[in-house]
């Protein structure tokens, strides 16, 4: 079983919509990671703020990569957010994935997303079910 | 006040990411819109499938544009989606947006994406926050 | 493998806190389901309408009913609900529970609760796990 | 404006749901409560388990008491929960809210549920709108 390094070099290095999104992984630990990208023109909407498309799939590859950390392939079965600040250009966006509960056949994540002045941004909650094949 | 369509047009064609998407509007009326788009080499994850970004944007962008088009600026408080099927390279993805419920501060609405064989992608509901701001 | 009325009636008659609720079923088909309870004082909350827990607990029974009664053992994974409307003491509740996905191993339903003047009083999204056991 | 505890004191005194639910105060402090209730035959549903609905209305209740405890009346518009482990009879069910986001308009609480052995029960987000009216 390889560990979480191994896992999400190799989920991120052929993810290519992360790599559009100029994902960066902070941290990885088991069950946890910190991933960051900044908010580019071609991010935003007609309001000038970034389109919540692109904080949601922040934190939709925080959860992936999290959640299959622990060597177990994992697929997403329900997500939610709720944007409570807008992201503007150039802004850094930051989301911590944290595990809030492992069963033996699901998970439960939560990433808070904030901005380079520790505002938070979106908060996001994402259940996966745990498969049986290993990474 | 505007109509649907002069607030659609008004809301895509300033909305960088929407473009980058490549999304068309096949139909709006008020409360109501069908949107599609085609997935890309750049839209796919690691495991060569659209990222849950790509239909979750699709969703939100479908969700603003309905909540909108009654002609009052509407900002999304909560959203969920489920994926319930993988997306593919060039699979053409089709989001219809309806109204669950429209109160006088706040609106929910249903957005279910598919693909060109009709099978359902995902399945998302969001709610706005009704401003007093017109369009 | 049982059906759909042999397995609710199975389920109903050793629920106990739908039988407190009163809930009686008005139609029950494979993945559909159709259940009413009248909102009684004990069912009030300190605003003298009925407790979010109500509609709630209404819907969560028809989402276990309409889940399994396609003959396997459903567990429920993440449920979400807006109350979009305040009951009062003596409404007739009604649940119509439908089928918006069924795929292999996980099931998406939805639940609309209104009221006896056909208004909408909340709004609910269940994902249930599909067991291997049969009814 | 009343402090938290005479909110709590004013809006369960007439909660007879809540009531019946046997909810008692722990700890209440602006933005934050913990509430204790203990599972009753006639909480349990036909599998011999704490029906979902009990778990929801706690944590219902939870949020009502923490987003109103600032002074300002709240009402909830859209509530999730995970149900992660079956409570059993005679179970005691503690449910810790606190305040993940407080906007001018919006609060955004999560709600955890454990039993009398510190196990998850469940997971619960609610999104409140804040109304102008004082308590």
């Amino acid at each position: 079983m390889k560990n979480p390094q191994e896992i999400i070099h190799l989920m991120l290095s052929k993810d290519a919509f992360s790599n559009w999104l100029g994902i960066e992984v902070i941290e990885i630990t088991e069950g946890k990671c910190t991933l960051a990208c900044k908010v580019t023109e071609s991010m935003l909407n007609g309001f000038d703020i970034a389109h919540g498309g692109i904080s949601y799939s922040l934190s939709d590859s925080a959860l992936a990569f999290a959640a299959n950390s622990r060597g177990f392939k994992c697929v997403s079965i329900e997500t939610s957010i709720s944007h409570t600040r807008a992201a503007k250009l150039n802004d850094i966006l930051t989301a911590r994935c944290t595990e809030l509960h492992r069963g033996r056949t699901t998970g439960i994540y939560q990433v808070i997303v904030s901005d380079q002045h520790n505002k938070t941004v979106s908060l996001f909650k994402g259940t996966v079910k745990i498969l049986d094949e290993i990474w």
